[in-house]
């Protein structure tokens, strides 16, 4: 009864055209890339902030849960399915204003509609000399989506959460909030200085049900005068640790400003192409001889690294010299790319093939979508690798949800340490293979002092227990990496319960809070927070 | 009846030396930089966590509100005093343990009464390769009190609150929690990564009243191979526009690292000495041509900066290219000092003085302080300047609460952009003249794109209608600066109520979360907020 007066009540606010109900459209709206059972009861699609006002207003007088997602691109971590049961599903795609922009101040004000790649293309119609921080996700992933998780992406900028400041929440009864200098309607510092006077409210609507975020101001990198892409790899993991910590100085001193990612070597295959069916005999977990089969063929380590240099020729040219010093006796190789490198590399790509056996334009194909990434180019080819284990290759438009890729990540954060790393990689490759997965490892050198793991854990929704066999395979690891005092930097809807061990009192702190907000639970019940 | 008993449970507590009633205490710890009328009923000690939690549950239980203070050192902004009449101050000094130290991670872990000076001891102590940050306030003033404060330093960790994590609060009830990944006992990353999973709530305990803080982990960063410090100058405010667009870019792409401190004449002159009584005849404001014959006799002029370089002998020698290149012909001196010059000049200080006649000890006494701050080396000189308008000299022991030293501080931030630097210039240097002070400002390039500046109102406390008219200066200005935009980063015990613009709804999500945390409003009555 209630559900029918809420429903007619958006419609009313939104046009029927913007209240779903659609048998399809719910149930595609239900698939994550894992398994999951919540129904979606509606799909509110707002086109403005005040639309969303009303819409919590409504769901606040008839008591109903709403769900708000971004784009929906959350994968690995549960898409747009929501962590209850029974919500209507916020949908906030239709928001999708680039609202400000200054390009001296470097900044830009976006709503949560805004997609990487809307971002992207606007920088260059306007001839931007800035440049974005990108993720390897979709480019239309949302970029205030990703923040507020506080996802992380390969620039300077990539710790995405600092660098933004000037939130406009929506708070679950339907009141609408700017943060930092913008409670002031007049303050010019609002879009630059992140704390504002008073409390900073910010982190509190992160990875929580507290508000909807409908704006946030994210500033960008000035384009250095010359940019530089270095890669390395080591043999063995018994190199791991070394490497680490050859590299910890640099990236506390500055002379590398960006993250640094380090894959292992199936997570290097498996964004290499799919799984080897043919050479594994259609054997999994992949057999070590067919992963020695490709490493040679292809030519990549145990560990393999990259990362970017950023400035001046000077700068750039110094940082180099410093990163090779480091690396010297650590590394098996170590290279250094530009622009002009490769541009050369595919005038001649075809003849150096014919000449050295080489394929090299097949290398180039790979190597300059990472190699954007560090540049703020958002890619598409990097979602590949979640098709590792299907069967047919990824299709022309990939959709994770509806093609059954099988993805769940697990992302547990430790000190800048090369025994951390080991430690990590030790408990991943130990727990995973029981279940017949691929430890599909990388480490991002996250922070001055800080590391993170992504452990992928990839399969084939279409194949019948994989779905069960995943998720016991994450609850394993999560548990072994909490163990050993390995937090995950975000969770997914299947996990925001599996933290047991927090103290009792911040959980209280939280559940006050909760109420103080949203006293009748109605945002998003059970997103990091068990109401 | 409900104070006396309160009392008895707190020296029981406690004991007895650690709750101090004593009239004289009370009233010295009344004092501030500028006029105040609030009383303080006790003043009590804890040493410990624990005794803060049984101090809060007292107050609780019967109902008497508690200011907490680190090291009372928030000169300028109200010392020790409550912002409400007839608080029980809690003064953490006692908790002045170093608890946790990490040279590789770089980081260290102290308790509110942690002092500059300490740490920076123990660091010398421990032959550390690591540099803390340094504000130009007292060596004595508290690392957790100012950060808490979102004060700001001279080095690339300048943006205190910035580079701490992992806090430990006391809730007003008396219930503790760790933030971010040390909600967790076991988590290896709590020191070293900042959000943890969840809401992030560590900004809530900042210029607040939500909580006793009473750990938290600062950032260290590793010293570089070699530093230099750079100093400029220009003749006109014509210049100054111009010269902030100029080091923007500079600052934006991380040439230049750390803040960047441009004071104008009268900042530079009350840095020097004293008010010149009898140059400017016992009229005040310092008249135009008393000040033409100081800038002339020591050679400044209308706005002189400095800022440091650091990272290796070619990361240095590539930024000062870039900052000459930028400021060329847009500053009328730029000069670059190191350890090697500076021991130079003092090795040739006498005979330099007797050939020259310039007086290069008595530069190099004023010089090095500033040089040593960008080092992180803690300085007590800085302070002098506070006693700008008395009439007789800074005392060894500087207090410039018992000496009457009238302060108060101005700081609005603002767009890194000239226009903005004009415009800020402008309202203060008309309206503070309309009082018969000195526009004693410095402008701070605190972020890539944000710039801070400190207007300090020094007068002297001793003579009789200063107090008021200093208090009506302040609001008069804040006035202004607030009415076209400029707010301040930070607020006084005076000051409190005095941004009504803000938003109503922001306004109740405050009044919401403190009754949430602190039903009774037990903590810091009116810190940041009406309740």
């Amino acid at each position: 009864m209630n559900q029918l007066t809420a429903q007619e009540a958006w419609q009313e606010l939104l046009g029927k055209d913007y209240v779903l109900t659609d048998e399809t459209l719910r149930h595609d709206a239900q698939q994550a890339t894992f398994g999951t059972k919540q129904k979606i009861t509606t799909i509110l699609r707002p086109s403005s902030c005040q639309e969303v006002q009303e819409c919590l207003k409504i769901a606040h007088q008839f008591d109903i849960p709403l769900y708000p997602i971004s784009c929906g691109k959350n994968w690995g971590y549960g898409s747009r399915v929501p962590v209850a049961d029974g919500c209507a599903l916020l949908d906030l795609s239709c928001l999708n204003r680039i609202v400000d922009f200054n390009e001296e101040l470097a900044y830009v004000t976006v709503e949560p509609g805004v997609t990487q790649r809307q971002l992207y293309e606007f920088l260059q119609e306007q001839n931007s000399q800035l440049w974005m921080d990108a993720t390897g996700s979709t480019p239309d992933s949302s970029l205030v989506g990703n923040t507020l998780e506080r996802g992380f992406g390969h620039t300077p900028y990539g710790d995405r959460f600092a660098n933004t400041c000037g939130l406009e929440v929506v708070l679950p009864t339907g009141e609408m909030i700017h943060t930092g200098m913008g409670r002031f309607s007049n303050a010019k510092a609002a879009p630059v200085y992140r704390w504002g006077v008073g409390a900073y409210l910010d982190g509190l609507f992160t990875q929580s049900n507290f508000g909807v975020v409908t704006k946030m101001t994210i500033w960008l990198m000035p384009a250095p005068e010359y940019f530089q892409s270095f890669y390395f790899s080591i043999e063995s993991d018994r190199d791991l640790a070394g490497l680490i910590n050859a590299l910890r100085p640099l990236r506390m001193n500055g002379t590398i400003k960006s993250a640094v990612h380090i894959g292992n070597n199936y997570k290097v295959l498996s964004s290499i192409r799919q799984y080897p069916w043919s050479e594994a005999e259609g054997v999994t977990p992949l057999p070590a001889k067919t992963m020695e089969y490709f490493a040679k063929n292809w030519d990549f380590g145990a560990w393999n690294g990259s990362g970017g240099l950023y400035g001046t020729k000077k700068q750039v040219a110094e940082s180099r010299r410093l990163i090779k010093k480091a690396l010297k006796g650590k590394v098996r190789k170590l290279q250094f790319l530009d622009d002009g490198k490769i541009k050369l590399a595919e005038k001649i790509a075809k003849q150096y093939q014919q000449l050295t056996g080489t394929n090299l334009p097949e290398m180039l194909k790979l190597i300059k979508p990472v190699y954007g990434l560090m540049k703020g180019i958002p890619t598409e080819t990097q979602l590949k690798s979640a098709y590792w284990r299907k069967k047919s290759p990824p299709p022309e438009v990939m959709d994770l949800d509806r093609d059954g890729c099988g993805l769940i990540w697990c992302a547990p954060v430790a000190p800048l340490e090369g025994k951390c790393a080991d430690e990590i990689n030790e408990i991943i490759t130990d727990t995973v293979g029981k279940y017949g997965f691929e430890p599909l490892i990388s480490f991002t050198l996250l922070t001055e002092r800080c590391l993170s793991c992504i452990m992928t854990i990839a399969y084939d929704r279409y194949v019948p227990g994989e779905d069960e066999k995943a998720m016991n395979c994450y609850k394993d690891l999560l548990e072994q990496l909490t163990n050993s005092g390995y937090y995950p930097y975000r969770l997914g809807i299947h996990s925001m319960e599996m933290l047991t061990s927090a103290e009792t009192s911040y959980q209280t702190l939280l559940d006050n809070i909760k109420k103080a907000i949203d006293s009748k639970g109605i945002l998003a019940p059970g997103r990091y927070l068990k109401s």
